[in-house]
């Protein structure tokens, strides 16, 4: 085993992230410190009692001597966060978040008065419908993408703490990528914060059928609805957080899918099979690239029938 | 092990759900003799090869002497199907099928000429994203519910037919459940029917971004995009068959979606935080109810880390 690629870390917000964090960084020992803190004392306690690592009292005592603080709340809470936190970190150290939305981050880590760290907002592709503490697992990353998107900065130091950022990650399993947080933010709200605003909105929509019961929605739910409702079981605050900082692409992919839906509801209504089968022939081959590129399991029906079969 | 429910069975149309039905058939010993057709060549000597049962070289010798016939195509193809086989069908004989809307199916079995046989229509809520004989397998129906949505007749050996039919999916592991057709269809396309509309039509959208590429949306699809992909790669023929014959209850939940949406939409524009805090609260219930249904593995992230995890 090689050295640990920092010595001491400090997550803050001990939620299903950060606490995956905690015990992949243990695990696949990148760090040989893990300080923890949470606003929600409960929280923190809980963090504790799971050993994930020692507990700090405020964000002084989180943050002092750590070589890289994680920033692991919602999107919303962000900015005031690191603006708290940076006065306390030793200089030289790496300031880093999980946001899902990097535009906002990008912006609040620009105008902290904190030349002597190192800001570099970063976002892990991986995640699952549960939250909290306990929610979190060492395996979360591995496998995943983990796009950084740093700041516009000329410096040598800086670059070796990308790298150094880099290995962490990579220690955990993941894949690191670079992005523009512009970019970043365009292309997540297609493959992310569009199909949760979807299967929020489709749960929504079944519950408000006044006519069918919540019973025959769940009894009958095997037709393909189950399938949305993993999603929209993610934490409801960071998925706020995410569409208000995340407005302007998610309103425009918002728009292009409410148009493609149109024309679909058109064909529909005037009998016309053609087009149907032209949108749902294209939509087969997407799939199977995503099995290819091991960012799926290749069981059918997401391995349910397996799990059912060792069951009995 | 009881005796088998139907001596000989006749299996027309040899795709996921045909062959599992045949599978699950001989494996639970459900029927003693399977008998099958294909309109498609190929994909009869396809399903002869894998042994699911004795290939007929037609309708005809599908169905002489078979107890039960199922027919497993495309709900469009339905009507023609079940007016060109009953002539062929013995006396008492059932004739069923598996489509996934049953107004249409109702109305095509009630203008049969042939009141030598019962037409018993039904729908498995069972399925993968999978097509072609090589797809079925014998546990498709296990824990899942297989409704039925008989025609009004009041002849006691029509009820005794109904009996059958129901010891016969349950013998396959289902549980069987009656509804009226027209509910049925209204229910189905909340829970079906407009899923996989919403799936389709998401990565049609995601196709479309002509500034994000098709690797980006492949790459980062863990953000929750890839969840959609699954349904997304059911038959296209199928699903073409089930929103033209089940137009009407389709675009009515398809316009309360869109109506849902909008709201979303407006929310997110003018940064209405409580109202999506509202929404997406409400939604994380559904789906413990459907884990607790027995309906759902409660493995998170669809057991995919698991997978992976054992692939190491």
């Amino acid at each position: 085993m090689s050295e640990p690629v920092f010595e001491t870390i400090a997550i803050i917000g001990t939620g299903l992230i950060g606490a995956s964090i905690a015990r992949a960084a243990r695990q696949y020992e990148a760090a040989s410190a893990i300080r923890l803190f949470d606003a929600d004392k409960t929280v923190l306690a809980k963090a504790g009692a799971l050993g994930l690592g020692e507990t700090a009292p405020d964000l002084a005592r989180a943050a002092f001597s750590a070589d890289c603080v994680f920033l692991c709340v919602p999107v919303g809470a962000m900015s005031a966060l690191a603006a708290d936190i940076t006065p306390h970190m030793k200089p030289g150290a790496i300031l880093t978040d999980v946001g899902s939305v990097k535009g906002e981050v990008v912006r609040a880590f620009e105008t902290l008065q904190a030349p002597h760290i190192h800001p570099i907002p970063g976002h892990p592709i991986a995640g699952t419908e549960q939250s909290g503490p306990d929610a979190g697992f060492a395996q979360l990353f591995r496998g995943a993408w983990h796009i950084l998107t740093p700041l516009p900065n000329p410096y040598e130091d800086y670059k070796e703490a990308q790298e150094l950022l880099t290995d962490f990650w990579q220690a955990l399993g993941a894949r690191v990528s670079l992005m523009d947080a512009a970019r970043h933010d365009r292309v997540l709200a297609i493959t992310s914060h569009l199909p949760h605003l979807i299967a929020y909105n489709i749960v929504s929509t079944a519950y408000d059928m006044e006519s069918i019961g919540e019973g025959e929605v769940v009894k009958y739910s095997a037709g393909g609805f189950r399938d949305f409702t993993r999603i929209a079981a993610s934490d409801p605050v960071m998925w706020r957080d995410v569409f208000l900082s995340n407005k302007e692409a998610v309103l425009e992919v918002l728009g292009r899918f409410s148009e493609d839906l149109a024309a679909l509801q058109r064909a529909i209504r005037w009998g016309d099979g053609d087009a149907l089968m032209r949108e749902f022939t294209r939509a087969r081959g997407i799939r199977q690239m995503i099995i290819d590129a091991g960012l799926e399991s290749d069981e059918v029906n997401f391995g349910r029938n397996t799990a059912q079969e060792d069951s009995e």
